[in-house]
């Protein structure tokens, strides 16, 4: 098959800039590109507050108002993995075929190099000014300016879903439960 | 939000006609369509030979034979779960909201009934001449008529990848491991 | 502790008879009986048809329509565990201390022994006459008699709950995911 | 069913009076109480030192010690699950039909409430007051006034397990393995 | 590192004459052979009777038997996975490095060779007179042949362990619970 | 059975002098000795950098070392478990038949000691003096004397895998997913 394809892998709690400059990488130069949503069966947690449902929302809202064509893109929702080094096969398991990868986290990048992928690294700039977890740290801070950091349409959905509000209160208690501390 | 989501739950082991009609019947009607991959953390047993990824490009193969805008398709991909009715919510921790569900086989419509969903049921005729299992039968039994049962994209996949071959050989022999027997 | 307890483990798909005369030695013998409701995290499969909570129901029916005390019973929920030889401990980490173990499970029966606890055999004939298999296929062949093998109560509840519609459904489809085969 | 049921949900690590009170109002208004012992499968870690079968005779002392009558009580125990939405859903599947949900924990309050379930907040300050994990520090701090928290049949299954030094020992050391941070 | 290491896998339920075979070509060509048990978290069950633990005596017993070096021997359980096509870099991940396979399985085989693995396959004739499943069912049918399939320690063992008692509970009756069925 | 066996249980993280010794009391006082790997199903986490194969080669290489015959060793690979009283027992399921129990964690040694098994204690000042926790806080503060608490195959190795490196990077970012904390 001649299709290209990117894959970009992250959690998005919640989509940022940092993601969308990421994947437009991909969308210019690659035939498509695969969005996998990591931890998708965790929500409700400090550190994954949203559904993988409410994320792909997010995602989708954020590549139409940046005018791609949602139809070169492909959505994989991969549930929580214990870690290791298997975790990248994993991936492939749920995945069409793929060329490169494109993450934000350094060590996913050298896992993937080392299980022989091409990684392409993300400007060093963007992790330090986008930042899912300096997000939801604004958001307990009652620090409105979370909102710049994200597309106008992830900042909608956030507030139809009570997503702030959620957040503060999942920070405060906690489920009982197996929780991610990534 | 205003956007009307149909949601279409199979394992797609092949992606064959059946599939096809259910899932245009939402494209028609819906604005968006939700199809959601089963068991996709399975791949190399007799049930469930092919792995997500191939799935993928099996639906998104026929989907852009059969002309339809992929833009308005999202792609969910579920890890194989214990068999009760969390399930259904399961599937809602996914998935963006939808409002109906597509189903071919009775059981998932009634747990989605019972749990206040809207089921269409897709017409009794194409159980009876389309079925996952009676193609994977076709191929053991050397019977080339399953490629009318798929559209082409999906028949030249199974091709590419040696699909026929490796049915074959998985119900000669088992993997050691834990095997779905739906 | 002074209390003496035995304890019961079956899976109660659907409560019977044998399980009744099980539990009443127990009753007539013990400060106080645990129930342990087996595979309990599983529902809506061929050998599990009923929800871990529908089968507490018909256990507690069952009990009270036998003029049993309810206040000398504890009941466990403990879901399907992989089959080996640790399970008879995670049975103990679900349970208040039991001195005694009774099953119609000849391999349950064995596995307790092997770990040393004292395990009472339920009299032979009660396995011939009451199973919880033979009471589904019954139900599966419209044979009305399988409510003779059932307390009173527990035919009620099935009743109300469609649950003979639902063993059909389940033996003539299979949902896609993990299943016992026991 | 004219059965109506109210149902709590905690981890009773240890059983405390916030908890009783929480029961006690359940037991005054419905006919029965199903309590749900969260996270049974985990035992030994800081924040579940105790066995379900532990906790389920603390439960058992403590409602006996307070006149309750146990045969209108359910016992439910609910090994640990990865935190999500659909998480309600699974207490579901363990547990017998249910009206409305008593828990300390906010969160879980507002999980159910988001289900559909009527949700009984109970008084704020008997969560000042009394706390599981305040409990456990007291204990770690070799402060006797734990005791107080606690009815006093709880204390002396405490005492009777060597439960202060368990827990000492859990908090200075760790087992290898999954850990629940609730 | 230069030491050359060949990788067998297989389930030894029982260890046969066949896993000898296959198990001496890599004593023979490489420096160390690394014995990788798999399903070990499944015992009692008819397709896995014996635990882990079981097995390594045998395996140990029957080199030791052989005149083989144990020194040069490296074992590993791997406990039961969903089959997919990632399980043969979970292996990877419990293993030392290795160059080259040697199973009797074709499937296993297939996917190592997939995955980049030099396999090397045990003679055909090998599989037809050996075979786990085959040993089974002669002990089942009391049919003492099967004591001549398997190296003389293994049979030892199994006398001692009351193994051929086991299977036969095993295959008339089943432990509620996940089974594999391969 | 008359081989007698010592189990020394750790998760070798890395292998150290402290594991070493008290290895080598039972290596000098049994006749076998059963190594097991703990949370060999987890790498590249900070408390687990390292796969299972890896820690394999460790101890290995630092057996050969020390000069031992390791035809007298079984090594077992544990993965990573809920934590809870029926570990132990699981622990049992994967390894031979053993008499008693070395491990320096002192809630592990008391876990053994609550289910029968005969505990040795090595001496407390190996605890303070070697532990895998502080070895990787040489490593990430640059200080090269955590060699001199390794045995020098140990330390060749982690410098061949490039392990300091990993461990300073898996301390600064985290992969998403299941950690455990010991």
């Amino acid at each position: 098959m001649d299709t290209e394809r990117c894959l970009v892998i992250a959690r998005f709690q919640p989509f940022h800039y940092g993601h969308l400059n990421a994947i437009e990488y991909c969308y210019r130069n690659y035939d498509e590109v695969i969005i996998v949503v990591g931890m998708a069966s965790q929500s409700h947690t400090p550190e994954n507050p949203f559904t993988a449902g409410e994320r792909l929302l997010m995602i989708r809202g954020a590549l139409k108002w940046a005018g791609h064509d949602l139809s070169r893109y492909v959505t994989v929702t991969l549930p929580t993995l214990e870690v290791n080094r298997a975790a990248v096969h994993f991936v492939r398991q749920y995945s069409p075929p793929f060329k490169s990868v494109v993450t934000l986290n350094p060590i996913i990048q050298r896992l993937f190099m080392e299980e022989g992928y091409e990684v392409i690294p993300p400007p060093v700039k963007e992790r330090d000014t986008y930042s899912g977890s300096a997000i939801r740290r604004m958001m307990l801070a009652n620090d409105p300016s979370w909102k710049q950091l994200v597309p106008p349409p992830v900042a909608e959905i956030i507030e139809r879903i009570g997503g702030v509000e959620r957040i503060r209160m999942l920070y405060s208690e906690r489920l009982p439960g197996y929780y991610a501390t990534a």
